[in-house]
């Protein structure tokens, strides 16, 4: 069984906590890009190293034991803010921001750098991966109610360019615990990688 | 055409390089970890924030236009350093050490933390699929010719935890210009999620 947290948070509390941490999560972000991208030389680049390790120690004086989790607070709010893909306080994500239409599909537009480049000036095809599996697992899952990926596939059409990409998916069916969903990622060009996914119901989430 | 780079650089270059470049990284991964778990007060974060704000301006004053790219030296060393997955310049890389085994197979032991998570605890399903089209990948790719993902399938057979893991991966078997792969991440207690994956020789890399 997976452990989900409840915590004991207002509205506002999640807000003054979510303006603390986004702006540092920010600027970890252009942080990683600076430190894949810098010509800078060594005495520049020990100066740099100093100050993050500076400003790793103060933020580790008070720290949580293990990872993030999941955080749900009593009035509904979602904190899913450690996610890999979508956490706005990991600075790994991102971060997608998935859209919900009334349709029941999903969509987010996002731009990818430096720190998710595989194959010269392209996305990695794991990136790519990483992100369907998000996005397809989304649509699949009601709010209440994760799903998680059973098996899924990609199908890569062209190399993904860095830059400006939108993804998007949605259910094609549902049978008992088991819901397919399907999507794709597409540059301005169109279609880039495809993806489908049977994303499972878990026994401790069954009614 | 993906566009590898040549770089007139000796092999001291290189370690040089390595020397200045790879300390900044891990201090950087350091940061990561510390930003999805720090619950340090508003002063203390804003106090480091700015200091990471100070470091990323003098390490962008003298920076790439674009992404790491792909580089080789004339003497052959590969310097895929910006890599999503193994990039020693890649601070999202976990990094990933793939070894090569005589008979072509190929493996890492690696450790994924905070950065790293989905499902509370445990790895998102769609970083185990990073990994694994990496790792798949790099087994059906001779050094001097890469394979770039045609199709991959990932099962997962229960959610993987954070913390030590092993992947592994070898070829099936090659037709023409596509060659099959197949591996699997495990944790302590056995196999989490298989994969299996078809790689193809871009046209500009053919005979």
């Amino acid at each position: 069984m997976l452990d989900f947290t409840l915590e004991d948070l207002s509205a506002e509390d999640v807000e003054r906590l979510r303006d603390i941490y986004r702006p540092l999560t920010e600027s970890v972000r252009e942080l990683i890009d600076a430190t894949i991208r810098t010509a800078a030389d060594a005495d520049t680049v020990a100066a740099a190293k100093a100050q993050i390790d500076a400003a790793t120690a103060a933020l580790r004086a008070n720290q949580l034991d293990g990872p993030f989790g999941v955080r749900f607070t009593a009035h509904g709010d979602r904190m899913p803010w450690g996610n890999a893909v979508i956490g706005l306080r990991n600075p790994i994500a991102p971060p997608l921001q998935v859209q919900h239409e009334p349709d029941g599909g999903v969509f987010a537009d996002f731009t990818l750098g430096a720190a998710y480049e595989g194959p010269p000036g392209h996305v990695h095809g794991g990136v790519a991966a990483l992100i369907l599996d998000h996005v397809l697992g989304e649509s699949a899952s009601p709010a209440a109610s994760p799903r998680l990926t059973g098996t899924i596939s990609m199908r890569y059409l062209r190399p993904t360019p860095l830059g400006a990409l939108h993804v998007e998916a949605a259910i094609v069916r549902t049978e008992g615990v088991k819901t397919y969903a399907a999507g794709v990622i597409s540059d301005a060009e169109g279609p880039t990688v495809q993806a489908e996914g049977v994303f499972i119901r878990p026994k401790w989430a069954r009614d």
